[in-house]
């Protein structure tokens, strides 16, 4: 592309290191920044970065937050003794959005995978091992990916607790709402029928 | 959303109010620079700024530069006498990008439309005017969207300048290379044959 401008070039190059985002979008995204008169490019930018500088891990949970504790962990209201297991920050908020969970959570910062180089070392798994003597765990519900890697990670936690009473669980696997049995993979609706639950006609 | 940052959610608010943008992909791209650790978001932060701060319109053809002159105008080599009159600055861009245009250019900052609230006075038709009196120009090459509104601005421009000995041309219309005949609608299909060209067998 011809630019007139380098530093309209240079900030094309820099939206279009987002992920997602190509060179022809972040074109016109930058355009669209260029002629807005309401200085929208200085709220992004300040937006931006604090994303760098202001955000940290909560030093309980691994979660991202505002404050050392997140607001989930410092909240009294909810419950103790059952932490959700969850892979990164995204799956709190999907969690959180469905309004089913009331205890606390756990992020990992990811799942055992040999393949990208990634160890039980580089997760959070020590600092869910002292949560665990610290607090007074009775169960570990694992909402983590049902992938390879996902089940992998499971696995090595479980192993790590089987001396404990500590119940773990993992969330139901199936076939989602509205999805056509049709279009489900083998795996799952195998895993479906296998785990399938009592069904009884409420009154 | 259950953001537990406020931080987070105000990077995801700010980058959701470019076009195009939603909040899931905004957020999606959020926690991509929280998770970054090359301070990526910084980089951006530093270029957008300079958006608003650095650009500024080019004195002579109005065109995005980041000097008080744009290249184009203050090169040496482009051919003088010719002006191609666009819309946006995308539309150098674009005609720039073909290779095949070596004048310069004179953008207008957007098209005639009483419906947008848009009059011939928003636009940089009188710096145009302005442009025609001071430099020796012989033609200009209308490259504007053939749309009702770019129609307008053509026609108000070509009238400006009925009494004068400039020659005005638009860029040819017709079926796109590559398109299909089935698919062109019945008015660009109309105009291709009523404005046919002779073809040659070249020896």
């Amino acid at each position: 592309m011809n630019f007139s401008s380098k530093i309209l070039e240079d900030a094309v190059d820099a939206l279009a290191s987002l992920p997602g985002i190509g060179r022809k979008t972040a074109l016109r995204l930058a355009l669209h920044l260029v002629q807005d008169n309401t200085n929208k490019a200085q709220r992004i930018s300040a937006a931006l970065t604090r994303l760098n500088t202001d955000i940290r891990k909560c030093r309980v949970c691994n979660n991202i937050s505002d404050h050392d504790t997140c607001n989930i962990c410092s909240s009294t209201s909810r419950k103790s003794g059952v932490l959700c297991i969850v892979e990164n920050a995204r799956d709190v908020m999907a969690i959180e959005d469905t309004n089913q969970f009331s205890g606390r959570y756990h992020v990992l910062g990811g799942v055992i995978s040999p393949l990208d180089g990634v160890g039980p070392g580089d997760l959070s798994i020590d600092q869910l091992m002292n949560r665990i003597q610290n607090e007074s765990i009775s169960e570990l519900i694992m909402a983590i990916s049902p992938t390879i890697e996902g089940e992998t990670t499971i696995y090595y936690i479980s192993k790590l607790l089987k001396d404990s009473d500590i119940k773990i669980s993992v969330i139901a696997r199936g076939v989602a709402f509205g999805g056509d049995l049709e279009y489900a993979d083998e795996l799952t609706l195998g895993r479906s029928i296998a785990s399938r639950i009592p069904y009884s006609v409420q009154s």
